[in-house]
C-alpha cells in the first residue's frame, strides 16, 4: 500500500501563484491524480474560476480509496485578491505547511511539495520565518536541512543558503560541510537509490585557493572535511574550483557536487535547468520538494503562470517515494 | 593595411601546452596563418618534433609580407623539458609577454593572444605577478583591466577577480562597479560593435540581498552604481539576483552580465561554453584574448592537450580586430 499514499501539495502564498497552479495542473494532465491539496477551498475554486477552470475536488479523507485531486481543506481567515499580499495570510499559510507535515509524519501522505510563500508577508504577520527550509527541519525536529537543488544532469547542494556573503566565510567550517555531505550521501543513497555517490566539493575562495595565494580555508576547513568524510566511508573529493568543477565534463564524473554558498552552484543549475530546477530538501525524515519560484503576484490570476516548475517537483517527489519503497532504508 | 597587421601570441609557461597548441594549430587548420608567436624558435620546434608535426617557421620581420606564421624569436635561458616547471624560465616568460605587448602598443601588431602561464613557477623565478590581467594593465599604463568571459551566447565581466572570498564584499565599492562597467559598456561598443549596450548587474548577496534581510551591500553600493552609471547613459540595469539572471530567457535580454566576484559568473559561462569560454581583457589600449585553461603541465609533449580554446581565442581576437577596423572609435 506504501505507494499509493498520495503526497500532500500546500500552495503557499494565497494571493500568489500558487493556487492558480494547482488549478492548471488539475485540469491539464495527472500531475495532481493522487495529491491532495492542503488549503482554503474556497481559495482553489475561486482562482479555477476566474482562469475558467474546472474545480470539482473532492474532500481528503484518510480512509478514501477514491482517486483523483482532493482538498484537505484549511480555513483561511481573510478573503483573498489575486495578487494582493496580506499579512493576515500569514498564521493561514503557516497552519497548510504545519498540517501537511503532521500528515506526511503519521504516514497519511507519502511527500510533501510546496509552493511559493513570501518571507516578508508572513513576517508582517507577525511571524519569524527565514524561509521553507528551516521552518521544516524545525518541525520535523530534524538537526540539519540540506538545500539540493537538482534537474535530470546535475545536483548541486549547499553548504550554507540564505545568508549575506559577508559571514559566508566564518560560516563554512570543516564540522558544517561534513554535516552537510553525511547527510547528502545518505540521501543520494536512500532517496536518489545512488549505491555509492561520488561527491564532489567545491572551495570556498577563486581557484579553490590556488594553494594558498587566494586565501585559507581550503587547507584550513574543507580539505580536513574531506578527509573525515573519505575516513567515514563517503566517496568526497576536492576542493575543486567552482568555474572548473561546472564544466560538463567535469560535472558529469559526479552525482552530487557540494557549494559552499548560494551563489557559488545555484546560478549554474538554474541556467542549466532553464530555471526549472527543482528543489529538494534533505536531512528531514519526510520527502519534500518544492517549485524553483516566487509567489509572482503580478502573475497570479491571470492565466500566464507557468506550472512546469511544480510540474518538475510534483514528478521528482513521485520518483523519491518510489526509490525510497523500492528497498531503500529510511532508518539508516 | 589595418586588416592585415598579424595578430601575435605568447605560448607561456614552456613546460606546459602552450608550446604544444602552437605547432598543433599551425599543422591543423588557419587559424595561425597572420600570426607571429612570441618564443623561442628552439622550444617550438623541439616540441613540433616531440609530437611529429611539421614546424618550418618563417622569422619574424617587421617588413615582411609573406604570409604564414612566424617566429619573433626570443631566447630563453634554460633547456626546457616538456611537463617540468622551472622557474629559470620565469623571466623568458615575462620577456615574451613584454616584447609582445610592446609590438601591439607601436602598431606592428592587431592584438595579442595568450597562453597558459603558471603564477607559482613565476614566482619561484622571483618575480611578482598576480596573472596575466594585471600585468598587461601594468605594460599598458592601463588604469583598469576588466576580465570578460565569453561564449557565443552570453558575456560576463567580473568586478572582482581573485581575491580571496573574504575580502570580496569591501571590495566591492560604487566606485569600482561604475568604473568596471564604464570600461565594458564602452568595450561593448568599439569592439563587440554593439551599439546601445544592455548591461545586468549582479547583487552581492543571495536573492540581491532580498530587501535587506540578506545584506545591505545592494543599497549601500550597487544601487547608487546603477543610478549614477544610468546618469552617464549606460543602459545598466539590477542589481539582479545571480541565480535568476542566469536562467537563459533572461540573461538572452542582456548583452553582458556584471558578477560581483569569480565564483559568482565564471562557472556559469565556463559550463554553459563547456570549458571553451575565451578570455577577452577590456580596459587596455590593446586587443588581448586568452585561453582559457591552465598550463596542463601532464599533458605538455604527449599530444593530448587540446587546442580549441586557443582556437577560439584566436578567432574571437580576429573578430574584435575586424569589428575595431570597421569604423568603431578606438579614441572614445
Amino acid at each position: 500500500m506504501h505507494e499509493q499514499r498520495p503526497l500532500v501539495l500546500t500552495p503557499g502564498d494565497p494571493a500568489g501563484i500558487g493556487p492558480d497552479l494547482v488549478a492548471m495542473l488539475a485540469n491539464t494532465d495527472s500531475s495532481l491524480d493522487n495529491a491532495v491539496i492542503a488549503a482554503d477551498r474556497r481559495i482553489i475554486e475561486q482562482r479555477a474560476e476566474i482562469l475558467g477552470l474546472d474545480s470539482n475536488f473532492a474532500d481528503y479523507s484518510r480512509w478514501s480509496t477514491d482517486s483523483g485531486t482532493k482538498i484537505l481543506h484549511i480555513n483561511c481567515p481573510c478573503s483573498v485578491h489575486p495578487g494582493k499580499a496580506q499579512s493576515e495570510s500569514a498564521d493561514y499559510v503557516l497552519n497548510t505547511i504545519k498540517q501537511a507535515v503532521s500528515g506526511c509524519l503519521d504516514g497519511q501522505f507519502s511527500a510533501l511539495v510546496t509552493g511559493p510563500v513570501n518571507k516578508e508577508t508572513i513576517h508582517l504577520g507577525g511571524f519569524s520565518f527565514t524561509g521553507h527550509t528551516q521552518y521544516l527541519a524545525e518541525l520535523t525536529d530534524a538537526p540539519r536541512a540540506v538545500m539540493l537543488l537538482t534537474d535530470e544532469n546535475m545536483r548541486v547542494a549547499l553548504v550554507t543558503t540564505h545568508l549575506p556573503l559577508k559571514q559566508v566565510p566564518d560560516a563554512v567550517t570543516s564540522e558544517l560541510i561534513v554535516e552537510v555531505t553525511t547527510i547528502l550521501n545518505r540521501d543520494l543513497k536512500n532517496r536518489f537509490s545512488i549505491a555509492a555517490p561520488r561527491i564532489a566539493v567545491c572551495g570556498l575562495n577563486p581557484h579553490a585557493g590556488e594553494g594558498g595565494l587566494l586565501g585559507n580555508e581550503e587547507r584550513q576547513e574543507i580539505q580536513p572535511a574531506i578527509e573525515q568524510l573519505r575516513q567515514l566511508g563517503i566517496e568526497a573529493s576536492g576542493p575543486y574550483p567552482a568555474d572548473t568543477i561546472f564544466v560538463p565534463s567535469h560535472a558529469r564524473q559526479f552525482d552530487a557536487i557540494v557549494a559552499m554558498y548560494h551563489d557559488q552552484g545555484l546560478p549554474v543549475i538554474k541556467h542549466a535547468a532553464f530555471g526549472e530546477a527543482v528543489n529538494v530538501t534533505l536531512g528531514l525524515p519526510i520527502i519534500r520538494t518544492s517549485v524553483d519560484h516566487g509567489t509572482a503576484y503580478a502573475l497570479a490570476g491571470t492565466g500566464n503562470a507557468n506550472p512546469d516548475s511544480m510540474r518538475s517537483a510534483i514528478s521528482m517527489a513521485q520518483t523519491l517515494v518510489a526509490n525510497c519503497s523500492h528497498g531503500a532504508s529510511e532508518s539508516e
